[in-house]
């Protein structure tokens, strides 16, 4: 996390491994979008739908594809992937806290807790019994680290994150605030006839992998006798809901809202939109995207793209879709009546 | 915020501005339904809908429009909208705890914050460098406001609720608990070849106007490059997720559940029912209103009421209708084959 | 809760009152799926579906029925209902931390809280005014308990949880963390008209009977006028919202990722499938089943399964039907047409 500081695009040039075309002495303070920039912003041509925002953009240099160069007659920086080199420059201007290593007077950190080298620890942080912690973990304000949790390399825990007991993180895994990991996934023995149901105590736990990013108000809970697995790499959004036993395969992205049942397994790099859901015991295939606000209501087998749901319309017309929905196994029957008399004449 | 007080029927006239018609010695201890209301209770009919529940009430008066205040014939409170009065009579019998201003001694508040008059800062609460709070401000406990996070006067959060860095919030903004703004939108430059997701920090923030309320566990992500903002009168219910750069028009309604993308533009006075989402980088016009757990698919240029998804059935039914929708186009292509035929007849 | 200790199967079929049929020596360290059991773990057979696993499972024992017990030539625990067995097996092999009854130093009580036996206040936790808490009940780390909050015997509240003032829960009571109880239900008199919104203060509380478990970061409205209720034995997963003035029946299941809009009455030993929702001020009956994901639009009167929206198809051919969905109306007007020609004819 860098304060503040200017860099010219020779230097940027040099720090993003990009070829710059344009004056080397022009002083770049920030990053802007195509439209909002002004001088001394640096800007990206990511998608060739902003192409015609370029020619209005006071962007003082441009990340642009070899490509499409020409289109921009100022300063720029030829990438091959613009949107990774955009990337890559947010991190040289990020002016977010830098941590200060060291544990607040008001945190408690039991004894027997292992600390790594450059350990930051927020105010009224809890931190358990046999906790593990690995050098430059910074854990945010009032956060709360259960009995045995492991805590990898450079994990970022913001404000108010709860981790229960027995969970793990790998290396670089960022937790926003409100989020919770480990708690009791959801199983009970019901019982219909007016007994009381008797609680499947959760006995297993949660292992999260390598650089990967819970959003805020996300919860994971913890499996009931095997842990609930996250792989390396899967980036989930906000107020996520992934249920006992799951296991998450690697570079998956899983969007806000999404609600993943009992003991699901998705594959790797899938990509489940925004508020879709998956029904439980169910396999998702390596390379499915689901559409946003769609169930998976099966198991999935090929690549690909799915949804389901509806496409939004006037109210009023939607009404009268939704009655014939209701209709729809006569309408077929009819229709098919109808093909056989028809065909009969 | 008022404990225990009585009113007399003449006193409530005239704090709030109605015609009494009725005995002005009556004393009120407080509100109630139609139904549920006893003697020294106040009532109020605000929809026609429960116009037969005033026949059974045993309400001591009722705020009630004057063209319906022949069906009451007790003591009345004459409104021409008895909703908005009966909202500014729950203000009179709240019993709910005072606060008391001045700063808890479990509090960690940096020397550099800056605090106005009769500021509340509850137990364990954090307040960050450079922070900026305003007269009147109650931050409850445990909750945590981030390096250079402003306050407007009389802003009010609840427990446990996280502010990120550079948040900004106007005046008379009330933030419930469990609820977290500021933390990242969720930007990666995505790899699917093996290599690692780039994390796309975000620079932004995010930009609270007055007035604004935000429910329980609902999440506001800071923006990528620009702010982004709720404009003033936004009212948020619980666990509604908005992503990073939306923006949300003055006075628009986003009721409990409802997942925004990100780079959304909502207009004005609209309402999201409950559940309902918006896939990214759409504009929604002024005056429009989701339905229920609808998706709004692509932007929306007219006012009006707009809806997605299907109404329930009974399961058996439903799966019908169902697999039938998978067969639509085909039935569709079958209707106009048959029509052709018949028409060629 | 229990650490590391092992039992014979003498002793687990007398603990669990279930028959044992083989070696009664044998010890048993554990449990775990059939699958995933080795020598010295002890699984179940809970549904016929899994009874090809048996054959291949290394388990040292299975719970089994009556009916199944020749498919399994090991050492066996027959029960009338093994998985009810099962849940009670897993309260002995819980390895979850024990609660050190006493109030942390860090944690601050108001001189008007009153509290029972061998209760457990964590680190940071804060007590208000004239709180009750029965005997034997574990406050975790973080947690807020508001002004007259009252608490059943052994209730168990998880770190960072929020209980606002007023609400009370009964005995036996679990609340996860990051779960906000008494948060202000989502009341204004809108104005539509440039002038401001009045809140509806919201006068009413929740009230949570024995038994019921509320998952991480669920969140449940405190009531308008009178109070929320959940009642006796219900089980509430993540991320449900609850909106003020509900009534949740006895024994219901919610879950994860529920919206129940407000003023909503839900009969007993109901099932709110995952991400499921209901519109405001509907009743439904007892026994209704709610399928994932479906909106509950009117209200229900019969027991039975419900659902609504479609099941998820590839992209490319759901894009077909939902444009087909738009046309409904017309594809069975037209249809209708073409029977009264045929007919006609």
């Amino acid at each position: 996390m860098t304060h503040n500081k200017n860099y010219t695009l020779t230097e940027l040039a040099e720090v993003l491994s990009l070829t710059l075309d344009g004056d080397g002495q022009c002083e770049i303070h920030g990053l802007a979008t195509l439209s909002g920039a002004g001088p001394g912003q640096l800007s990206f041509l990511s998608n060739s739908v902003y192409i015609d925002q370029l020619v209005k953009s006071n962007a003082s240099a441009i990340i642009i594809e070899e490509k499409f160069a020409d289109r921009w007659s100022g300063n720029k920086l030829i990438s091959s992937s613009p949107y990774v080199s955009f990337a890559q420059a947010t991190q040289l201007f990020d002016k977010s806290p830098a941590p200060k290593p060291g544990i607040h007077p008001s945190a408690s950190v039991d004894d027997t807790a292992v600390l790594g080298e450059s350990v930051t620890i927020g105010a009224n942080v809890v931190v358990e019994a046999n906790v593990n912690i690995g050098d430059g973990v910074v854990v945010g304000a009032g956060s709360y680290i259960g009995e045995s949790v492991t805590l990898g390399s450079a994990c970022r825990l913001h404000s108010n994150v709860t981790l229960y007991h027995d969970v793990s993180l790998g290396a670089n895994v960022i937790i926003h605030s409100g989020a919770v990991i480990g708690a009791d996934g959801f199983g009970f023995a019901f019982a219909f006839d007016g007994s009381k149901s008797v609680k499947v105590l959760q006995l297993g736990s949660v292992r999260i992998a390598d650089d990967v990013e819970v959003g805020a108000g996300s919860t994971i809970d913890r499996g009931a006798l095997e842990d609930t697995v996250i792989e390396q790499g899967v980036k989930i959004d906000n107020q996520v809901q992934i249920a006992h036993n799951c296991r998450i395969g690697a570079h998956t992205i899983v969007c806000g809202c999404v609600g993943i049942a009992g003991s699901v397994t998705i594959g790797k790099y899938c990509i489940m939109g925004g508020g879709s859901g998956a029904v439980g015991h169910i396999t998702i295939a390596d390379r499915v995207q689901v559409s946003a606000m769609s169930l998976v209501s099966k198991s999935i087998s090929e690549p690909g793209m799915y949804s389901s749901g509806t496409l939004h319309m006037k109210t009023s017309e939607w009404k009268r879709s939704s009655v014939r929905f209701q209709q729809l196994d006569s309408i077929a029957k009819r229709l098919k009546e109808l093909e056989r008399s028809t065909d009969k004449d």
